[in-house]
């Protein structure tokens, strides 16, 4: 499908106004996320209140402003609910020694964890102890509601695409001590801020071949992953076919499609969030999500 | 926290509105579950957009009107995200041989999945062989807004409970060649119309102390589930404490508490759903949630 705006950002305008816009980029490869105050962006202001609407109440109008503050692209009350696939990047899985799931494996993140560009991660206190780790992720945005969707009309429900960090509490998740016998993807991933999303939505028919582009998460300047989503195991087509079974995928729902390796539990020795780490996640396309951490 | 009704009912009148409504019990031990159109049911129609409210912008009006057809109390969209808990019941863990796990296992379900009272609920081709089962819920509905709430204050977030069926696919859940390695708590339980509720919502000062409450599911006429709320390992008021840990628990949002012993897939030999199959899940106080089933 193809939406009225090209890429679409969220921000407070130099008027204090709390606006969605069409950025007027100062150069074709500018990167959205190192928008600042004083990159004074301009942006074309879109009205409506849904921004895959293709029916014409959603518009880019003429009215320029210039972004003071960047946030995400979509607040909490923006998105229906996150999808997210764990062990999706096959190099990952064999580097981990695991073989291949047969399907994608599932889980959810509640709305609420939907964060800002630019803004803190906030750890509660219940996973400050050597555990909150990042997972940088290409996310795609459903535009229109999907159920029983073929692979190869799958890509067709894809408004945007954007960059996602799935947060994780890695004892809350799988020390038995903490989660119990069975790993737990739900509680642990689930606080608030643990899905910051952006720098802003790229229109899906920008990207192309999603599987092109080339993703790259860098923590305190370091760079911990780095892979082509053309590793994926489950390919994005696959993932809205397999989650639309029997299953309505709502206009605004997020599909998080799995992080490659190179996660702060598998260094040696493993490195965790601490306040005033910054993570970047960067994909080519799209530009760098970048988020500090707080201890809550 | 004290809601303007004391049971809510969601029908369609005899004039075709679809509205909800304070039911005018005929008598004060009536099961709104048996409600049909000869019961002739009345009910003061609910004025407002938010059941929760207590602003006074949600009323109990003094317009009567007739039930020809009782739906669910809350359609997908009057919901946030369902909560569930696996694993719940003391007794049904020790019966199976399990130890407790140390905290709740939480999963979740997406909106998607709430049907209706009297609806027949539709299992996709995916879990259609041997495999979708019911279990029967205390569900309770977060009224306001909750986050890092004490065990103590925690029921004061509770605007009303209600019954629930937590419909699950065995074999996607836990069979290895259907879910993988890691049990499958997402997407086996996350199918459109997986989780239906009702008959009504119920005050929470109606119901007194959750702990009180009968639950029993009675599947073609065959007493299957029969408990005791008591039995909880982790009560209402954990739990709602729990989840609200570093987490917005949203005004909407549905808490399911867990199902006693007693499935389908424990049973010898194991029965699961079919067409025509119909699925009775009673507790004291609220009545009777009768769904149907269909293979989609």
């Amino acid at each position: 499908m193809k939406v009225v705006w090209e890429r679409l950002i969220r921000f407070v305008a130099t008027d204090g106004r709390v606006l969605r816009g069409e950025p007027l980029l100062p150069t074709s490869d500018f990167d959205l996320g190192n928008t600042t105050e004083e990159t004074q962006l301009k942006a074309k202001v879109i009205t409506g209140t849904d921004p895959y609407d293709i029916s014409g109440k959603t518009m880019v109008t003429n009215e320029v402003v210039t972004v003071r503050k960047l946030l995400g692209p979509l607040a909490p009350e923006d998105t229906d609910i996150l999808r997210c696939v764990g062990l999706n990047y096959a190099k990952h899985i064999k580097e981990a020694g695991r073989s291949p799931p047969p399907f994608p494996f599932i889980f959810f993140k509640p709305t609420t964890c939907v964060a800002d560009h630019g803004s803190d991660v906030l750890i509660p206190k219940i996973a400050q102890d050597d555990q909150a780790d990042y997972e940088g992720e290409l996310c795609l945005i459903i535009g229109k509601d999907a159920k029983d969707v073929s692979r190869e009309e799958a890509l067709n429900y894809v408004a945007a695409y954007t960059a996602g960090n799935d947060i994780s509490s890695r004892k809350l998740q799988r020390d038995p001590a903490f989660a119990g016998r069975i790993p737990q993807w739900g509680f642990s991933k689930g606080f608030d801020t643990f899905a910051p999303l952006g720098p802003c939505l790229v229109n899906s028919e920008l990207i192309g071949d999603p599987a092109e582009l080339l993703l790259k998460t860098v923590v305190d300047g370091h760079v911990r992953q780095d892979e082509t989503v053309r590793d994926l195991l489950f390919d994005c087509a696959y993932l809205i076919s397999y989650l639309s079974t029997g299953t309505t995928l709502r206009k605004g729902s997020v599909i998080m499609t799995g992080t490659p390796g190179g996660v702060g539990a598998g260094l040696t020795p493993p490195q965790f969030l601490l306040p005033g780490t910054v993570m970047e996640v960067s994909i080519s396309k799209i530009g760098t999500l970048r988020n500090g951490v707080k201890f809550a």
